[in-house]
């Protein structure tokens, strides 16, 4: 079996498995908790806080866990809009769906919703995001790199912009955590997800800037000093910020050996298969993503063929798996509706080989041939 | 070490975690993808969200994975204030956090909230909930079980007061999931957290009747039927699904043996110890349930002092732990503020033994008398 979807989830590595091993059984107890039992998942929680705070270049206060990346974008946004109340906010149209429903959900308490478009290499230049900006602005998303195209887009000089104008300026970083360094400094808020660096489910984190103007979203007790309600999941906390270590410890090596995979096979599927094109900026992209389209196919009928040859990718992104419309994504990119439908996500990763690299490009090849056979 | 604050939570059972390892590591997949690896993962969520249906007494499409209790009640409660704008809800006093302060956080947004008390036994009634109904009330939140005192509360009558009058009623579950039956029938909405009941920490369950007028609360893609957005942990949902198998299965027994355990506890420290009171009603209370005040005593020192002996107990609930004030539960109860901070809560759990309680007769035993010394 060959695993080409990385970006919608990561084995889980054994040594985090491990290490999460020991806050399930023996140091089970409540990290709220005023005794031994808590004490012990309490210490790994505020050790595990330190780390992850250590990479993501904040304050330990700064860190909020969460149950992943899409909690952490509704967190950010419907958080800011509840402080600020009316007034409107940018979202970029290739926003991830949990920052994009969310502001929709936003409209009916009276918040403005302003899309910014991205050129047709899927960048959304700061320029759109200033000529974007009302006086009544409070609020931008625009993620660090797209987790359909891997486009890479312009945080810094965004959140300069924001930052001069008194905008929060939220990054999704679900598809850079490990890959590319955190661009906190330029940041009010971030989110990342655990299971996307081999990591545990269910679990991630939120940096918010000390100071900034936001509710709380998912209310309760006085877990993560009151601004996040639930009992804290120690283990995934431990599993998390070791994750992230190690994927910044590696970041270099992996990234090195995976956009080697990606490149060849860009390179050899582009030769090779007639009428087929890379969506998305062919550079700023991040290493393990090729979005390709192939003229004539239906990428889900390209999966389905892959599929059966074991191996396994997507059509957009998993989260938006089951939508019939084509990618929102790829459309936001002024791509005719015909190449987005065309598109197939391949998304390479640290446990992918040069041979299930070369097995797979024979099997798009004979995907990709039959389709366009029984079209004839 | 002795631990007596199984209401806080509850170590994973074996069987549990060796069950979902086979979701962390070889069936990984994201179960919103369209291939084999996703395939396995989505066929477990069909299977644990029929078992969870199956003993919730509900249709499957009822059942919707959170992160646990607390985003249950702030889903329920939020969703429900969302779809319907203005109006009045009413909250039992002796709510979890995640009702109270979610509440607390509707207030902002034009939604009047009525706050009903208890009796002097932890009880509300019915007809308190019924006299506070007005004619925009729209929500009520009264708890199966309180977290504090574990005292039983009147939910098939204030179900039905609420279904007469076409309120939306949430039940939460926490403290009774697989220890009394579901009161399903008579709820519009109910939470479970499965570390509650030896399963995984960071995931639970809510169930929300079909047809009810409520809002999704976290957005995102399309899992969940678009209601609960963010990658569903495969793994957290076969754990939750057969730690609920598995209590309800043994439910009676282990409600048997950790009643007698609580019961002797109760007796004999209300025997041997001057000076100390059972907090709320003594049988309509869940097994395993013991909250004492100790007169002349600071619970808080007698937590610490029981700590030094290995044994594990809390003072009001581990989510209020670093809160000053005294319990909001025994207070809205009419207890005096002395009273409670004078209160310790010992929680059984199905490991316990009668050796245990045996030792913690003695320390309490020698805790209070050492307090109580100092203050002389």
């Amino acid at each position: 079996m060959i695993y080409l979807d990385n970006a919608a989830t990561t084995p889980i590595d054994d040594c985090i498995s491990e290490a999460m091993a020991a806050f399930l059984k023996q140091n089970f107890g409540n990290p709220q908790s005023q005794h031994w039992a808590g004490r012990a998942a309490a210490n790994a929680v505020v050790s595990a806080r330190d780390k992850t705070a250590h990479i993501l270049g904040c304050k330990p206060e700064e860190v909020y866990f969460t149950s992943g990346g899409t909690e952490a974008g509704n967190a950010a946004l419907k958080g800011v809009c509840a402080a600020h109340g009316k007034g409107s906010i940018i979202i970029s149209a290739t926003e991830h769906p949990a920052l994009i429903e969310s502001a929709e959900d936003m409209r009916k308490f009276g918040v403005e919703v302003i899309y910014v478009n991205p050129d047709n290499r899927g960048i959304v230049s700061p320029q759109t995001v200033e000529n974007a900006v009302k006086d009544d602005t409070f609020f931008c998303a625009v993620m660090y790199a797209n987790n359909e195209t891997g486009v890479i887009q312009p945080v810094k000089e965004i959140g300069e912009i924001c930052r001069a104008r008194n905008i929060f300026y939220y990054c999704d970083c679900v598809q850079t955590a490990g890959v590319l360094p955190f661009p906190t400094q330029y940041c009010d808020g971030i989110g990342i997800s655990s299971h996307k660096f081999y990591g545990p489910r269910g679990f991630g984190a939120m940096y918010i800037k000390n100071g900034s103007k936001i509710n709380r979203f998912i209310s309760g007790g006085m877990q993560e000093r009151g601004f996040r309600g639930g009992t804290l999941n120690a283990a995934a906390a431990v599993g998390l910020a070791m994750a992230l270590e190690n994927a910044e410890n590696n970041r270099e090596n992996n990234n090195a050996k995976i956009k080697a995979l990606r490149d060849e096979f860009v390179k050899r599927v582009l030769q090779e298969v007639k009428g087929c094109v890379l969506n998305g900026d062919k550079t700023l992209r991040v290493p393990s993503n090729a979005n390709i389209s192939f003229e004539g196919c239906d990428g889900a009928n390209i999966l389905f063929l892959l599929d059966l040859e074991g191996i396994a990718v997507s059509t957009g992104s998993a989260c938006s798996a089951g939508a019939v419309t084509p990618s929102h994504v790829l459309t936001a990119m002024g791509l005719s509706a015909e190449r987005a439908k065309g598109a197939v996500r391949f998304t390479f990763g640290k446990y992918n080989t040069i041979e299930e690299v070369e097995f797979t490009i024979g099997a798009v090849k004979r995907a990709v041939a039959k389709i366009r056979n029984n079209k004839k």
